[in-house]
């Protein structure tokens, strides 16, 4: 019989159905090509730099760039306009004021996150954070989403390894459910959430996959999906903005693990990886703490969970889990 | 510049992009081969009924049947054990009874709702509220989700046209949010939600696509995907299993003209129908109503969408209404 779990962040149930493994199929992949180091149509590659939209910030080492962040071509978000609303009744409405950016990761159009050196995959971070840092200061800024999409079944055609960062002038619901959801823990309580789930994460032991420093990676009791797993501080910090750069070389080291795992678990499947983090300006409330999640696409969102709000996932967490500190035991680290 | 737009019945915000329509992709499309009439191999075929687990519900015709209900091969629930929750502290655990059923829509492998005889798709309404009812009056269920998933990026690789039943020990996120929203707008207001949302969509008619009896089928203002068309009892009604008999004809002939819609503006695409409803039990509060949910899976849910709980729809909804209208204007209705 499967199990129903729900997540202590949000609330949501997941259905643990172990037996739909034996499925047909998990979800449709679609391989790219070999990709060559440099692509001369490639608007990220180096050498192109004037297909790109403005760059608003780039980590340089010597003559060439490492990062660089550009905005997005094709923005859902943009522009400085008042965020008020308008429209009446049912039909509320408000422009669409906000930031949309490309992180290029690297000049090399073929170099991805869990192969590259673990200190640019720190430059890639630092970029995040000073992004972060940068929208959240804006007055109209509700909160910033931080976010990578790789490969077409996680919502992306282009190759050239990028993250994007979205700036939107209202406060999304994911965002505000999870923030409330710890503040009520806390009220409830007087425990912080984020401690109790991660300490009781790390004594139950079997959900970890790996620990670094002052981070832990871990696949959480109600992972919506096969193999999605979070990397947590172990002290709680509320935004994102307060990574501190004396941790950045060890949630480098431990993201570009987490991301080895996955493909070595899964056939290297398409994956999002995405940032938690507080509402902007909420950087006092410490029942919150911001963690990254990666996502493994390797099923479809079908009728049931688009109408129901709930996840069906076919991997039990333990048993991802394991399956992930084994690859790992046979994989060199960085 | 984009708009924000907000669903009255979710409060969720949709960033409307249309210049993001200019984008390389909408979403992997992957085609089926032609398809047989009947496949030897296929366990929905006729003849090959032993292959399926127990039926649970037949509309015969004579000699045949028309529709059969089965258990799923793959139950994500089952079962009539207690329902209680054990598990501790932030690892909340509860057994997965329910129950989870595959209703055949038609002895011919390669029949599709959009081509069938109106009578044909309104003995697959019957079929599910026949299921709608028996499962909700089980003392366990927390509501029942009828759904149906077409073709692989909806989530099913079965050829055979087919929908599934879902009934759920907790009442499901989105389940509880549409009825609490709601109950607060008619709490507030003293006025029906999908009354007033239904007259305002008809007054304004550039989302409607069509009407027949008591059904109106248009784009929501706030659709969260391009082409989302609902299909909504023009006088409220909380619980699917209040559907009439005299009002299925009307509503076969609307489902099946907007899945016609939908297959003429966008090339076939792959699809889900959801049945949004009333948590078990709640027939009488009639704030809430029923509706049916037509979602074209053009676009891909990506890093953005799954850490905000935000959508971009990169079709203006006015848009989509008015190529819908314009599709069937030279469609010969059935």
């Amino acid at each position: 019989m499967s199990t129903l779990r729900q997540d202590p962040t949000t609330r949501a149930w997941t259905i643990v159905a172990p037996r739909r493994a034996a499925r047909p199929h998990f979800a449709v992949i679609v391989r790219a090509p070999d990709q060559p180091e440099h692509d001369p149509n490639c608007p990220f590659c180096p050498g192109n730099e004037s297909m790109t939209p403005p760059e608003v910030h780039r980590i340089s080492n010597g003559a060439g760039w490492h990062v660089r962040v550009v905005g997005n071509l094709y923005p859902a978000l943009g522009g400085d306009g008042a965020a008020d609303g308008n429209g009446s009744g049912l039909f509320r409405e408000r422009p669409g004021v906000g930031a949309h950016e490309v992180i290029i990761e690297s000049p090399r159009h073929n170099a991805r996150l869990d192969e590259m050196p673990v200190e640019d995959v720190g430059a890639v971070l630092l970029a995040w954070r000073q992004r972060y840092r940068d929208l959240e200061s804006r007055k109209q800024t509700g909160a910033v989403v931080v976010f990578k999409n790789a490969g077409p079944m996680a919502g992306t055609s282009l190759n050239h390894p990028h993250s994007q960062v979205v700036a939107t002038p209202v406060i999304p619901p994911e965002v505000q459910r999870r923030f409330e959801v710890a503040k009520d823990y806390f009220e409830n309580t007087g425990r912080r959430l984020y401690d109790d789930l991660i300490r009781s994460e790390r004594t139950a032991g079997e959900r970890v996959v790996e620990e670094r420093g002052t981070f832990v990676a871990f696949v959480p009791f109600a992972a919506p999906g096969p193999f999605e797993t979070w990397i947590a501080p172990t002290a709680p910090q509320p935004s994102f903005a307060q990574l501190r750069d004396v941790d950045v070389p060890d949630l480098a080291w431990l993201l570009r693990r987490t991301l080895r795992a996955v493909r070595l678990t899964n056939d290297d499947p398409d994956f999002n990886v995405l940032v938690a983090s507080a509402p902007a300006g909420e950087q006092a409330g410490r029942w919150f703490s911001w963690h990254i999640k990666v996502l493994p696409r390797l099923t479809t969102a079908a009728g049931f969970e688009l109408g129901s709000g709930m996840s069906i996932n076919p991997v039990p967490p333990e048993t991802a889990a394991s399956e992930m500190r084994e690859v790992l035991r046979e994989d060199a680290p960085a």
